[in-house]
């Protein structure tokens, strides 16, 4: 994604003929200048896709204007739409508990300007982390879990709006969010599992994976549902390991594709990449 | 690739907005439902390119009279177009010479439908893969490459001709084509390299690989110009080796990847994916 | 693995101090040349394994009187251990059903000399590639399992003696095993699942895989155990799918990795490059 | 590699039989538990290759002690040969300019725990990294390249000496060093390229690789010689592009693999699994 500033319009409809002509016909009318097109049919929904980026200054009116004039055509299609501007960047809150490497990796692609995002503040149940945070001058939050969960997710979520989040990331939290607060921002918690799902739901899946022998572990980047560790999938890898590798070895691989796939993962939500439908989704890259 | 028959309207003209509109608008005008989409714009050449997969069912003309009704908006655009028909199968051509692992995985992706073509014929230098192609019922013809290389090669491209092919496939034929023979088939003739170029070009790339002690070798499908392993690259890939490899090892794997990267690029090249810009590729996936 | 001919001596022992030495002087004692040599202790089994290619030409006696000499020094330390002789090729039994992509694969490496076994036939319940084995030269047996199966499985474990099997292979057979007959063959057995297990067991995978929604698919190579699809991993791989990808993409997909996996996984077999520890394989590469 | 104190013995010498006997036999007439064996024969040089970790507790002396015993049969066999000590850790002096991936990404590692090296300071020809740098406790030392480069280079390998450096890291140092300086310190200097070597030598490998069109970029770790790009590589990756990708998108893909595979090489140089053979390099992993 460029400098330039852009308006991303993410739509999803009933599949007809049609539609492009239709959407692509209001931006050409208006001599909007389209960066980027992406489309796709979902078969068993019956339901179309699409992802347009446009060169904001290609356009006489600003996003207020364009979502005013383009509501009649969205009504006809029976959409589902939001544009997004790029100058509005997306405000991640980022929850921890002690390991670090997902948060290290977040916190340099997003002071080195590859990941345009805000951070309003780091949540940790524990104090480790931080100097680490506040030396990025990010603030960081201590909740206690240890003494009442419920009033910890609550305090969590209270942080969350209070921050105005648009998204909460969970970079290797370790606490299992309750069914409630997973119900509240449906499509706004992104977890990082560590395991290739849906193999090894739950707690020590590296060490399952090294239990069951198998020759390759891998992490997944999912939106959180009330169900553990099977909300839609976003993002997955996988690496080669071999008999010879412990535990800890496992460990260790697993930490450098955890945070591949979740700065991944970030990134296409962050550009409005990202699609759900049902439990699966469509991610324009 | 499904098989419903359908039209691929492939297209590269110079940049500008309204493009996307007015071609989406000319299909949907007359009910046509796109199926698949892709669009690119070649940012240094300032060239714009799309592909769109429609549904001839869906339109009340055949692909003659589409081209008549298109051409007016193609000269408008000053489009380089072309509308390809599911229903004809492209020729291939295959060239060969005494190894077989290419042509065998070729040869079986054609017999169980994967790879949607014809194949009026396989060349080779040598007799020893006659019994294996006509098992297939497909013509084998031996053309002696001791007796002269240049009548050698009138002679291929008089067969080429004679068979009708639209592709020439070089599948480790192990012969360098003269420069006449490849400026006259530009785009036409697709050759699968034994390197990921553009390191090792010519002979012997895994004695080149070994020798220099990388810890990756690759392959690439390329299609052929009148420079050596030059031409415009369609797919590539790489795969592990180690200290352990001998230049044997090294072949060996090297096959695995060579048939898997010639078989991605004449997929591509068969369902009208690539389109060349200067020495690039744009490869519509 | 060369062409020169070579003793392979695989070793599984409690693991204690002094085993290399032991092993590695004994066949320096007999001016053994080692061509190859690999070590794996696995911790919770507190188990030593190892294997040790020697050339053959180097040791003043042949396998029979290795085996003798050897065999002291083989029960002081309590060891599970065998001779190979690479001028004995195993003998594979293969079993397919009506999709030929991993059996087109298989004979080819053995055609090619890639896979140094011995193929005394394969076994079907469909007719459907008759022709294609016997082009071979390799004798190609029916066996209906229409007419009850109970029948069928004894027929298939008769010709495997019969033949004097080594290993039988499941290449896409699509036909579960009694449990009594993987038994009767333990760590003799070998099935490719077109899954990444644990995942995705039993039935239709690819239409798990995309009903799941996950972003690479796999396959593995395994030991036949009577629990489906629960035995020794002897090797997996993955691929990269998207969200454009239909069911029938994933099968395409799958077929290259199915293939490649296999032919990896039967490949360590034949060398002896596999050893079982519970339901865990070390694979010396 | 575990927590445990370990002697690492690594070996080169001409190859012939009986030298693993001998060696494992020295360690298990001492009741040496061998904890990792690996062995390889380089067949071009003739040269035989060996590394051994032993538990330090399993044997009666310390390194010094088996450093003189091991001597006479050292010299018995011709054997290139060093013994190191877990508990004494390598010390990387780490040179960057104004990109911090690598950086922050190998201290990260470094702070985790997971590479065990001590890192003196780092050393720069601009002041953006300090802040970074020192709040990792590690001194940051500022090397103006303005003023002189020759007096700059031989300030660099005056400080190098002066804090001990037993490896000099290039982490996107983005200065060639003379030749003099790369030839002072043999295999102790280690550069990560952003190329897959040997395509793509020198500057703006990226614009290279674009210009090129090739569909996959790499990065590469070597040891530096005075030939630019040229040393013994040991260790390198690759990633998927394709034609949307802009140069910029290739500087970003690049970054995520540059730091994996320099911190690949980094741990495999200091858990002194290297070891180099002509221009290549043998790594035990």
């Amino acid at each position: 994604m460029s400098a330039t500033r852009r308006y991303t319009l993410t739509i999803s409809c009933p599949d007809r003929s049609g539609i492009i002509a239709a959407v692509t016909g209001f931006i050409a009318q208006h001599g909007g200048f389209i960066v980027e097109a992406s489309y796709h049919t979902e078969q068993d929904a019956q339901r179309f896709f699409m992802r347009q980026e446009i060169r904001a200054d290609s356009l006489p009116f600003d996003a207020g204007e364009f979502r005013r004039r383009f509501t009649p055509l969205a009504r006809e299609f029976d959409m589902a739409w939001q544009l997004a501007d790029s100058a509005i960047k997306k405000r991640l809150v980022v929850l921890v508990s002690r390991q670090d490497h997902c948060l290290n990796d977040l916190l340099h692609r997003w002071r080195s300007g590859e990941l345009l995002v805000d951070i309003p503040c780091v949540i940790s149940n524990h104090e480790d982390l931080r100097s680490f945070v506040e030396w990025h001058g990010i603030p960081f939050i201590h909740v206690d879990m240890q003494t009442g969960k419920a009033a910890a997710f609550d305090h969590i979520a209270a942080l969350f709006e209070l921050h105005r989040g648009d998204c909460m990331v969970l970079a290797r939290f370790m606490q299992i969010l309750p069914p409630a607060l997973c119900q509240r921002f449906p499509g706004r918690i992104i977890n990082i599992h560590h395991s290739f799902l849906p193999s090894f739901v739950g707690a020590k899946p590296y060490h399952q994976a090294y239990q069951r022998g198998v020759k390759l572990i891998g992490a997944t980047c999912h939106y959180v549902t009330d169900e553990l560790d099977a909300g839609p999938i976003i993002e997955q890898d996988t690496v080669r390991i071999d008999h010879g590798d412990t535990v800890d070895d496992l460990v260790r691989y697993g930490r450098d594709i955890e945070r591949t796939v979740l700065s991944r993962g970030l990134r296409y939500h962050a550009e409005d990449r990202v699609l759900v439908c049902g439990n699966k989704t469509i991610v324009f890259r």
